[in-house]
Protein backbone atom coordinates (compact mmCIF):
# COMPACT_ATOMS: atom_id res chain seq x y z
CA UNK A 1 0.00 0.00 0.00
CA UNK A 2 3.03 2.83 -0.72
CA UNK A 3 1.97 2.97 -4.70
CA UNK A 4 3.09 6.40 -5.97
CA UNK A 5 1.18 8.52 -8.38
CA UNK A 6 3.24 7.10 -10.98
CA UNK A 7 1.04 4.08 -10.48
CA UNK A 8 -2.27 5.86 -11.56
CA UNK A 9 -0.18 5.94 -15.70
CA UNK A 10 -0.16 2.26 -15.89
CA UNK A 11 -2.08 0.93 -18.28
CA UNK A 12 -3.64 -2.31 -15.91
CA UNK A 13 -4.31 0.60 -13.51
CA UNK A 14 -7.95 0.15 -11.99
CA UNK A 15 -8.36 -3.49 -13.50
CA UNK A 16 -7.40 -5.22 -10.62
CA UNK A 17 -10.66 -5.53 -7.68
CA UNK A 18 -9.00 -3.51 -4.35
CA UNK A 19 -9.62 -5.52 -1.51
CA UNK A 20 -11.59 -4.23 1.66
CA UNK A 21 -8.87 -4.72 4.15
CA UNK A 22 -6.22 -2.95 1.93
CA UNK A 23 -9.24 -0.51 0.95
CA UNK A 24 -9.99 0.26 4.86
CA UNK A 25 -6.68 0.83 5.26
CA UNK A 26 -6.26 3.11 2.77
CA UNK A 27 -9.35 5.11 3.66
CA UNK A 28 -7.81 5.58 7.08
CA UNK A 29 -5.65 8.22 5.12
CA UNK A 30 -8.14 10.54 5.01
CA UNK A 31 -9.35 12.17 8.21
CA UNK A 32 -12.68 12.08 9.08
CA UNK A 33 -14.61 13.49 12.34
CA UNK A 34 -17.05 10.92 14.15
CA UNK A 35 -20.53 11.61 15.18
CA UNK A 36 -23.39 9.58 17.25
CA UNK A 37 -26.40 9.16 15.57
CA UNK A 38 -29.44 8.73 18.22
CA UNK A 39 -32.50 8.66 19.20
CA UNK A 40 -34.98 7.66 22.48
CA UNK A 41 -37.36 4.81 21.37
CA UNK A 42 -40.15 4.15 24.25
CA UNK A 43 -37.85 5.44 26.81
CA UNK A 44 -34.81 3.22 25.49
CA UNK A 45 -31.85 5.66 24.05
CA UNK A 46 -30.61 4.14 20.94
CA UNK A 47 -27.73 5.18 19.00
CA UNK A 48 -24.94 4.17 16.19
CA UNK A 49 -21.52 5.62 16.03
CA UNK A 50 -20.38 6.75 12.58
CA UNK A 51 -17.29 8.08 10.82
CA UNK A 52 -19.28 8.67 7.39
CA UNK A 53 -20.64 11.99 8.38
CA UNK A 54 -20.47 15.28 6.35
CA UNK A 55 -22.04 18.14 6.88
CA UNK A 56 -22.21 21.28 4.24
CA UNK A 57 -24.24 18.98 1.26
CA UNK A 58 -26.19 21.50 1.25
CA UNK A 59 -27.77 24.88 3.19
CA UNK A 60 -30.88 25.32 1.63
CA UNK A 61 -32.22 23.36 2.70
CA UNK A 62 -29.83 22.58 5.59
CA UNK A 63 -29.04 18.90 4.88
CA UNK A 64 -26.01 16.42 6.37
CA UNK A 65 -25.20 12.88 5.56
CA UNK A 66 -23.74 9.42 6.99
CA UNK A 67 -23.69 6.18 5.67
CA UNK A 68 -24.09 3.07 7.70
CA UNK A 69 -23.39 -0.73 6.88
CA UNK A 70 -26.77 -3.06 6.16
CA UNK A 71 -25.73 -5.42 8.58
CA UNK A 72 -26.38 -2.67 11.16
CA UNK A 73 -29.05 -3.86 14.11
CA UNK A 74 -29.09 -0.15 15.31
CA UNK A 75 -29.66 1.81 12.36
CA UNK A 76 -33.32 0.15 11.18
CA UNK A 77 -34.87 0.42 14.66
CA UNK A 78 -33.84 4.28 14.46
CA UNK A 79 -35.30 4.57 10.85
CA UNK A 80 -38.35 2.98 11.54
CA UNK A 81 -39.39 4.00 14.97
CA UNK A 82 -37.81 7.51 15.50
CA UNK A 83 -39.55 10.69 14.18
CA UNK A 84 -36.29 12.87 14.21
CA UNK A 85 -32.54 12.06 15.25
CA UNK A 86 -29.85 13.46 17.10
CA UNK A 87 -26.43 14.07 15.80
CA UNK A 88 -23.75 14.43 18.28
CA UNK A 89 -20.43 15.72 16.80
CA UNK A 90 -17.89 13.84 19.41
CA UNK A 91 -15.28 16.10 20.71
CA UNK A 92 -11.70 15.96 21.26
CA UNK A 93 -11.95 14.36 24.69
CA UNK A 94 -14.73 12.12 24.18
CA UNK A 95 -12.84 9.02 22.57
CA UNK A 96 -13.81 6.84 25.72
CA UNK A 97 -17.56 8.00 25.22
CA UNK A 98 -17.21 7.25 21.38
CA UNK A 99 -16.04 3.52 22.47
CA UNK A 100 -18.81 3.05 24.74
CA UNK A 101 -21.16 3.95 21.85
CA UNK A 102 -19.77 2.29 19.62
CA UNK A 103 -19.63 -1.05 21.63
CA UNK A 104 -21.27 -4.45 20.79
CA UNK A 105 -23.12 -3.91 24.52
CA UNK A 106 -26.40 -2.34 23.15
CA UNK A 107 -27.74 -2.26 26.66
CA UNK A 108 -24.72 -0.51 28.23
CA UNK A 109 -23.96 1.99 25.19
CA UNK A 110 -25.89 5.05 27.15
CA UNK A 111 -24.92 4.00 30.27
CA UNK A 112 -23.69 6.91 32.45
CA UNK A 113 -23.77 9.19 29.64
CA UNK A 114 -25.34 12.45 29.86
CA UNK A 115 -27.43 13.43 27.26
CA UNK A 116 -30.79 15.18 26.27
CA UNK A 117 -33.67 13.78 24.54
CA UNK A 118 -36.55 15.89 23.35
CA UNK A 119 -40.09 15.64 22.97
CA UNK A 120 -39.65 13.75 19.35
CA UNK A 121 -36.98 11.54 20.92
CA UNK A 122 -34.22 13.30 18.93
CA UNK A 123 -31.10 12.17 21.89
CA UNK A 124 -27.81 14.34 21.89
CA UNK A 125 -25.36 14.20 23.84
CA UNK A 126 -23.91 16.64 26.39
CA UNK A 127 -20.80 18.14 26.32
CA UNK A 128 -19.80 18.03 22.59
CA UNK A 129 -18.91 21.04 20.03
CA UNK A 130 -21.74 20.63 17.87
CA UNK A 131 -25.29 19.01 17.93
CA UNK A 132 -28.05 19.04 15.58
CA UNK A 133 -31.72 17.86 15.64
CA UNK A 134 -32.31 16.40 12.40
CA UNK A 135 -34.95 14.39 10.69
CA UNK A 136 -34.44 11.60 7.76
CA UNK A 137 -34.57 13.54 3.93
CA UNK A 138 -33.74 10.79 1.89
CA UNK A 139 -32.14 7.73 2.06
CA UNK A 140 -31.08 5.33 -0.79
CA UNK A 141 -28.72 2.14 -1.28
CA UNK A 142 -25.13 2.28 -1.90
CA UNK A 143 -23.19 -0.85 -2.21
CA UNK A 144 -23.42 -2.25 1.44
CA UNK A 145 -24.30 0.60 2.90
CA UNK A 146 -27.30 2.90 3.10
CA UNK A 147 -26.38 6.94 2.24
CA UNK A 148 -28.85 8.68 4.65
CA UNK A 149 -29.33 12.31 4.35
CA UNK A 150 -30.81 13.99 7.34
CA UNK A 151 -32.31 17.34 7.29
CA UNK A 152 -31.03 19.92 9.91
CA UNK A 153 -33.70 20.86 12.05
CA UNK A 154 -31.91 22.79 14.81
CA UNK A 155 -28.40 22.84 16.10
CA UNK A 156 -26.01 24.06 18.71
CA UNK A 157 -23.02 24.70 18.73
CA UNK A 158 -19.88 25.35 21.62
CA UNK A 159 -16.78 26.77 20.16
CA UNK A 160 -14.53 26.08 22.65
CA UNK A 161 -14.78 22.40 22.11
CA UNK A 162 -13.24 21.08 19.16
CA UNK A 163 -13.77 17.69 17.58
CA UNK A 164 -12.11 14.45 17.62
CA UNK A 165 -10.40 12.89 14.22
CA UNK A 166 -10.53 9.30 13.24
CA UNK A 167 -7.01 9.42 10.81
CA UNK A 168 -4.66 6.64 10.36
CA UNK A 169 -6.75 4.43 12.28
CA UNK A 170 -6.18 6.28 15.72
CA UNK A 171 -8.27 9.10 17.42
CA UNK A 172 -6.49 12.64 16.99
CA UNK A 173 -7.66 15.47 19.14
CA UNK A 174 -7.60 18.86 17.56
CA UNK A 175 -7.04 22.38 19.18
CA UNK A 176 -9.62 24.83 19.67
CA UNK A 177 -8.89 28.04 18.35
CA UNK A 178 -7.48 30.50 20.50
CA UNK A 179 -10.34 32.74 22.19
CA UNK B 1 -24.46 30.38 18.38
CA UNK B 2 -23.83 28.97 21.35
CA UNK B 3 -27.03 27.18 22.62
CA UNK B 4 -26.59 24.43 25.03
CA UNK B 5 -27.82 20.87 24.77
CA UNK B 6 -30.85 22.04 27.15
CA UNK B 7 -32.37 23.94 24.07
CA UNK B 8 -33.13 20.94 22.07
CA UNK B 9 -35.85 20.72 24.35
CA UNK B 10 -37.64 23.33 24.17
CA UNK B 11 -40.67 23.24 22.73
CA UNK B 12 -40.48 25.70 20.06
CA UNK B 13 -36.91 24.24 18.95
CA UNK B 14 -36.78 23.51 15.08
CA UNK B 15 -39.82 26.00 14.48
CA UNK B 16 -37.44 28.85 13.37
CA UNK B 17 -35.64 28.74 10.30
CA UNK B 18 -31.81 28.32 10.30
CA UNK B 19 -30.21 30.59 8.86
CA UNK B 20 -27.36 30.19 5.99
CA UNK B 21 -24.22 32.17 7.63
CA UNK B 22 -24.83 30.38 11.51
CA UNK B 23 -25.47 27.33 9.73
CA UNK B 24 -21.94 27.02 7.89
CA UNK B 25 -20.48 28.14 11.47
CA UNK B 26 -22.14 25.58 12.89
CA UNK B 27 -21.04 23.33 10.60
CA UNK B 28 -16.98 24.46 10.58
CA UNK B 29 -17.32 22.95 14.14
CA UNK B 30 -17.63 19.76 12.49
CA UNK B 31 -13.28 18.26 11.16
CA UNK B 32 -13.36 17.61 7.83
CA UNK B 33 -11.04 16.53 5.07
CA UNK B 34 -10.19 18.00 1.95
CA UNK B 35 -9.97 16.98 -1.60
CA UNK B 36 -9.45 18.05 -5.32
CA UNK B 37 -11.78 16.33 -7.36
CA UNK B 38 -10.38 16.40 -11.27
CA UNK B 39 -9.20 15.58 -14.66
CA UNK B 40 -7.44 16.17 -17.23
CA UNK B 41 -9.95 17.43 -20.71
CA UNK B 42 -8.90 18.10 -23.96
CA UNK B 43 -5.36 18.21 -22.57
CA UNK B 44 -6.70 20.84 -19.83
CA UNK B 45 -6.66 20.09 -16.28
CA UNK B 46 -9.57 20.66 -14.58
CA UNK B 47 -10.32 20.62 -11.08
CA UNK B 48 -12.56 21.82 -8.00
CA UNK B 49 -11.57 21.62 -4.15
CA UNK B 50 -14.68 20.60 -2.06
CA UNK B 51 -14.77 20.00 2.07
CA UNK B 52 -17.70 17.44 1.69
CA UNK B 53 -15.37 14.33 1.08
CA UNK B 54 -16.37 11.15 2.66
CA UNK B 55 -14.78 7.89 2.53
CA UNK B 56 -16.23 4.62 3.22
CA UNK B 57 -19.62 5.04 1.99
CA UNK B 58 -19.33 1.30 1.06
CA UNK B 59 -16.82 -1.31 0.38
CA UNK B 60 -18.31 -3.84 -1.96
CA UNK B 61 -17.82 -1.95 -4.18
CA UNK B 62 -15.94 0.58 -3.06
CA UNK B 63 -17.85 4.14 -3.16
CA UNK B 64 -17.17 7.15 -1.73
CA UNK B 65 -18.73 10.61 -2.25
CA UNK B 66 -19.06 14.44 -2.19
CA UNK B 67 -20.98 17.27 -2.38
CA UNK B 68 -21.06 20.72 -4.92
CA UNK B 69 -22.89 23.02 -4.79
CA UNK B 70 -25.28 23.84 -8.02
CA UNK B 71 -23.78 26.95 -8.85
CA UNK B 72 -20.18 25.23 -9.70
CA UNK B 73 -18.64 25.88 -13.20
CA UNK B 74 -16.27 23.34 -12.99
CA UNK B 75 -18.24 20.53 -11.76
CA UNK B 76 -20.56 20.20 -14.92
CA UNK B 77 -17.66 20.00 -17.26
CA UNK B 78 -15.93 17.51 -15.25
CA UNK B 79 -19.02 15.32 -14.79
CA UNK B 80 -20.61 15.44 -18.70
CA UNK B 81 -16.76 15.49 -20.08
CA UNK B 82 -14.46 13.22 -18.11
CA UNK B 83 -14.63 9.61 -18.14
CA UNK B 84 -13.05 9.25 -14.94
CA UNK B 85 -12.30 11.45 -12.20
CA UNK B 86 -8.87 11.48 -9.63
CA UNK B 87 -9.24 12.20 -6.07
CA UNK B 88 -6.82 13.37 -4.06
CA UNK B 89 -6.54 14.62 -0.18
CA UNK B 90 -4.50 17.44 0.37
CA UNK B 91 -1.94 16.51 2.71
CA UNK B 92 -1.38 18.45 5.97
CA UNK B 93 1.44 20.76 4.05
CA UNK B 94 -0.64 21.71 0.95
CA UNK B 95 -3.30 24.40 2.35
CA UNK B 96 -1.18 26.52 -0.39
CA UNK B 97 -1.91 24.27 -3.16
CA UNK B 98 -5.21 24.17 -1.71
CA UNK B 99 -5.67 27.75 -1.91
CA UNK B 100 -4.93 27.97 -5.70
CA UNK B 101 -7.17 25.26 -7.19
CA UNK B 102 -9.85 27.05 -5.21
CA UNK B 103 -9.47 30.35 -6.62
CA UNK B 104 -11.44 31.95 -9.13
CA UNK B 105 -8.41 32.10 -11.66
CA UNK B 106 -9.54 28.45 -13.88
CA UNK B 107 -6.56 29.30 -16.09
CA UNK B 108 -4.01 29.45 -13.13
CA UNK B 109 -5.29 26.79 -10.66
CA UNK B 110 -3.05 24.31 -11.87
CA UNK B 111 -0.09 26.02 -12.80
CA UNK B 112 3.31 24.81 -11.40
CA UNK B 113 1.17 22.03 -9.86
CA UNK B 114 2.93 18.94 -9.83
CA UNK B 115 0.11 16.21 -11.57
CA UNK B 116 -0.04 12.63 -13.13
CA UNK B 117 -3.08 12.40 -15.70
CA UNK B 118 -3.93 8.93 -16.99
CA UNK B 119 -5.32 7.43 -20.47
CA UNK B 120 -8.56 7.67 -18.73
CA UNK B 121 -7.93 11.60 -17.68
CA UNK B 122 -7.88 11.03 -14.27
CA UNK B 123 -5.68 13.45 -12.84
CA UNK B 124 -4.35 12.78 -9.06
CA UNK B 125 -1.70 15.50 -7.37
CA UNK B 126 1.40 14.21 -6.18
CA UNK B 127 2.52 14.08 -2.86
CA UNK B 128 -1.00 13.45 -0.84
CA UNK B 129 -1.81 11.33 1.67
CA UNK B 130 -4.18 9.12 -0.81
CA UNK B 131 -4.85 9.22 -4.08
CA UNK B 132 -8.55 7.63 -5.79
CA UNK B 133 -9.21 6.82 -9.70
CA UNK B 134 -12.57 6.89 -9.51
CA UNK B 135 -15.93 7.13 -11.66
CA UNK B 136 -19.46 8.57 -10.93
CA UNK B 137 -21.66 5.72 -9.62
CA UNK B 138 -24.22 7.95 -9.01
CA UNK B 139 -25.95 11.68 -8.82
CA UNK B 140 -28.34 13.32 -6.83
CA UNK B 141 -30.15 16.30 -6.22
CA UNK B 142 -29.69 17.46 -2.27
CA UNK B 143 -30.85 20.42 -1.99
CA UNK B 144 -28.81 23.23 -3.22
CA UNK B 145 -25.97 21.26 -3.95
CA UNK B 146 -25.21 17.38 -6.22
CA UNK B 147 -24.40 14.54 -3.77
CA UNK B 148 -22.02 12.14 -5.72
CA UNK B 149 -21.33 8.85 -5.42
CA UNK B 150 -17.87 7.88 -7.43
CA UNK B 151 -16.61 4.20 -7.53
CA UNK B 152 -13.42 4.01 -6.46
CA UNK B 153 -11.03 2.12 -9.11
CA UNK B 154 -7.33 2.33 -8.17
CA UNK B 155 -5.57 3.86 -5.47
CA UNK B 156 -2.30 4.91 -3.59
CA UNK B 157 -1.18 5.68 -0.57
CA UNK B 158 1.85 7.44 1.64
CA UNK B 159 1.59 6.66 5.12
CA UNK B 160 4.11 9.32 5.71
CA UNK B 161 1.90 11.77 4.82
CA UNK B 162 -1.20 13.02 7.14
CA UNK B 163 -4.13 14.86 5.86
CA UNK B 164 -5.17 18.54 6.36
CA UNK B 165 -8.59 19.18 8.30
CA UNK B 166 -10.69 22.56 7.83
CA UNK B 167 -11.73 23.06 11.15
CA UNK B 168 -13.64 26.02 12.89
CA UNK B 169 -12.70 27.59 9.83
CA UNK B 170 -8.83 27.17 9.77
CA UNK B 171 -6.78 25.17 8.51
CA UNK B 172 -5.09 22.82 10.96
CA UNK B 173 -2.33 20.12 10.29
CA UNK B 174 -2.68 16.30 11.52
CA UNK B 175 0.74 14.70 12.89
CA UNK B 176 1.76 12.01 10.96
CA UNK B 177 1.62 8.06 12.92
CA UNK B 178 5.05 7.72 14.44
CA UNK B 179 6.94 5.15 11.97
Amino acid sequence: MSLSAATLARPDAGARPLDPLALRAAFSQFPQGIVVVAAEIDGTPEGLVASTFTVGVSLEPPLVTFAVQHTSNTWPRLRDDASHLGVSVIGADQDGLCRQIASKDRAGRFSGVEYTADDDGALVLHHTPLWLKTRVYHQFTAGDHDLVVLEVLNLGVDQQRAGLVFHQSAFKSLPANEA
